[in-house]
């Protein structure tokens, strides 16, 4: 392994994470909040020391292997959570650091779960801090590093593979660097847009960049404690919408640019995703419509927790909790479903179901006729054997490890309900938690909540980076 | 498709089913039970009309292609259910036809699900035939008339295929019916032990069959409210060990009598079915003991409720509704894991997952290096890619089938516990059903019933069967 390059590349996201905090330090500077030294400190000591460690790790060869990518990616995002969670901790606001890494996790994988019971109460230079991790997580930190680094890696397409959630990457230009620019100048154009329409419902600048973020990574935190409940309703559709519109592959974004409209509206994926989610509305309309007898109210409220949902943001306007259990099923469905590949959502992906659903296709058919040979294609593409089996394995690991953490989790004690809703919460990176009496993830142990951190990074990582940092082999030196 | 082969196969089964009724007729008979009359009625009718069908209808060819094979097997399982259910209809026990249909699916595909809230209510001889269909169920209704008739089809393995549950069949010997009829010797043979050592305990001869057989399918119909509670530690210890014994693979006991048990010995599967077993029993001890305070006690609740689970019967001998939720999680885990392939056990079966942690090991030494080709072996034998490709379907299937059935299920507006419970209950075959006031499937609608039937025989037949019996290409004509 080349553990120079892996190493100076760990060190350069911590310089540009102590950047980055340059937003929450003006913010706490603004609101003359103390946490404003917190964060000088954190960003001081941690570019510092970045800076001159880094000036022994010089690497001989900038070729990336496939395995120095999956390192990189996993300890670069557990490194960002760890010195992220710093300014919480020295503040005293989150005095514990298991705590406070967790609910930094929670924000760079954009999942928005929190041990926070009154957020209300929080510094809103570190509630800035918070939201901005949603942000920088849901696009990729390393695709970020990627995209404004001259100096690039001769291998990058790792790196995007790793961070990217779906089945298979494909990069928009013929440089992935080049690709990284393109995605992260959309998101933040998009983002951009969707801050001025928060301003024009009259949502106070610090609000509005708090849920604009929240919003573009799909993330989930927010300031109050009711969430968006508490705001006007063209605020919560102007939410609602702009959640969905970052569930969709940012490929289809910049087709829209180039004008390829037409590979947009025979997206197989898009199209997938908007029955998926008329479907859900109207189902969950009717389900809910004797609960509030009004009917613009019912589709707002449908509409809007069918689109956090999808999305895996989190956010919320009402109390599911009193709803049917039809409703509640087909919530707990689409937080499996999850967005598009390429987008800022979690879940499984929509595309994984459909290779899943040609698959099965293709082997009832091989069953009935076993001399048929059939060709798996997606989006007018023939799909590779290796993505194909790839994506079998896949589902199967998913479906082990969410076993697997359960399992462990419920050695904490708490009942099935709670431990259940956590884990599918944290590894579809939702957010919220049901369950009786429960309104937070304080009610965990140190030890749940570390399991509940390496969940949250399993699901936005897609499992393999995470897992093959884990397996000693990978750490062996070989010539490969 | 070679309808007149499928229709005079099911026909046999027919016939087949009404003398296998000959028990529960003579049961009743001599406790002078008025379903006595029943019986004879619907054997006299169902056996006479099959017979002069079946004159009706030749078979040119006796060649079974694939999809014979699957539509027998699917029509077979559903018509068996339909003339079983008639003497519970017709004696006005169970008044209900949609009833009556799900507890013989429920007893055919060895699940043990009720609507009965009073079974001790019912006539003995309704329910030696409830417990007696488990028996069949469980090696196979169609293995039993390849084991027993002289005639056969020249393509056999198809049905062995598709009612031997697990992902590869292998033969015994080089015929499929020579298999068959080892198949269910040994199983008749250790069914009868199973019934001598009942009745050593002292347990009646007619609680011992209806056990026995309930045991042997891995089904967990009894004769009681407190299931096998009211019987003493032996019979408990019995009952606990030979559902453990029907979860193994039956080709193991052949190697045993052929003294091949060195390949009993290195079985992989076995062995990991041992290890999962020993480590659950344990770590739910650790966990209940606080509960009981008594050694013993605690080690024959856990080595009871394990074996009952994992082999998916459904016996019980406490409430675990009181149980810690850590030992609850294991027990579900343990529903989805099942016994091993070959067995009469239910769940996604051992091997299943055996084969899918290698194709994962094989996964993340690909991504590790790239130009790596692995070989996946199982028992010391190369798997075919046919057989891993078509288990990672299988995985995806199960996944989304559970979905959607837990979607339909919950249109009965119950709540999520009990409509996941069911669903995860009949799917697996395992039989109780939990949540807060629920007893038994009584509470859901007709609708639900059927579909929860239909549940539980996908489960049972590993879904592909029915689901290709649901397609309507399955029934156009084709020379293949």
């Amino acid at each position: 392994m080349n553990y120079k390059l892996v190493f100076s590349t760990v060190l350069k996201v911590v310089k540009l994470e102590s950047a980055l905090m340059l937003l929450p330090l003006l913010t706490s500077l603004i609101f003359k909040e103390s946490c404003f030294y917190d964060f000088l400190i954190t960003m001081a000591v941690s570019f510092t020391l970045a800076h001159v460690i880094e000036k022994f790790i010089k690497p001989t060869s900038k070729y990336f292997y496939s395995k120095d990518g999956f390192i990189t990616v996993a300890l670069t995002w557990i490194i960002v959570s760890l010195i992220g969670a710093v300014p919480f901790v020295i503040s005293g606001e989150i005095p514990s650091f298991i705590d406070a890494f967790f609910e930094m996790v929670s924000g760079f994988t954009t999942t928005g779960a929190t041990i926070l019971s009154d957020v209300e109460n929080i510094s809103k230079g570190l509630l800035m801090w918070r939201s901005f991790s949603h942000f920088i997580g849901g696009m990729g930190v390393l695709v970020f590093i990627m995209a404004i680094t001259s100096k690039t890696t001769d291998r990058p397409i790792h790196i995007l593979r790793a961070e990217m959630p779906g089945p298979m990457v494909s990069k928009l230009v013929p440089k992935s660097k080049d690709t990284a620019k393109i995605l992260y100048l959309m998101y933040i154009v998009l983002t951009a847009v969707l801050v001025v329409m928060l301003l024009f419902g009259k949502m106070p600048l610090y609000d509005s960049l708090v849920h604009a973020f929240g919003t573009a990574g799909t993330g989930g935190f927010g300031i109050k404690n009711s969430s968006i409940g508490g705001y006007n309703d063209y605020i919560q559709w102007v939410i609602a919408i702009f959640m969905l519109l970052y569930g969709v592959n940012f490929n289809l974004y910049y087709f829209l640019i180039i004008k390829r409209t037409f590979s947009v509206l025979k997206s197989s994926e898009l199209r997938t995703y908007i029955i998926i989610i008329a479907t859900a509305v109207i189902a969950i309309f009717i389900n809910i419509y004797p609960l509030y007898q009004n009917v613009y109210e019912t589709i707002k409220i449908s509409f809007f927790q069918v689109s956090s949902i999808i999305t895996t943001t989190g956010y919320g306007t009402v109390d599911i909790n009193s709803w049917p259990a039809l409703s509640k099923t087909i919530l707990l469905s689409l937080m499996f479903i999850g967005g598009c590949s390429g987008s800022t959502a979690g879940g499984i992906k929509i595309s994984r179901f459909l290779l899943a659903f040609k698959k099965i296709k293709a082997e009832l058919k091989k069953l009935l006729h076993p001399n048929t040979v059939s060709v798996i294609k997606l989006e007018g593409e023939k799909v590779d054997d290796d993505v194909i089996s790839g994506l079998s394995a896949y589902f199967t690991l998913y479906f082990i490890s969410f076993i697997a953490l359960t399992l462990i989790v419920a050695t904490n004690g708490l009942p099935f309900e709670t431990t259940f809703s956590a884990v599918c919460s944290c590894f579809n990176n939702i957010g919220p938690i049901f369950g009786e009496g429960v309104q937070n993830f304080s009610c965990f142990n140190g030890f749940s909540k570390i399991i509940l951190s390496i969940t949250m990074l399993l699901g936005r990582l897609e499992i393999y980076p995470l897992l093959l940092a884990f397996i000693p082999s990978t750490w062996a030196k070989s010539k490969i």
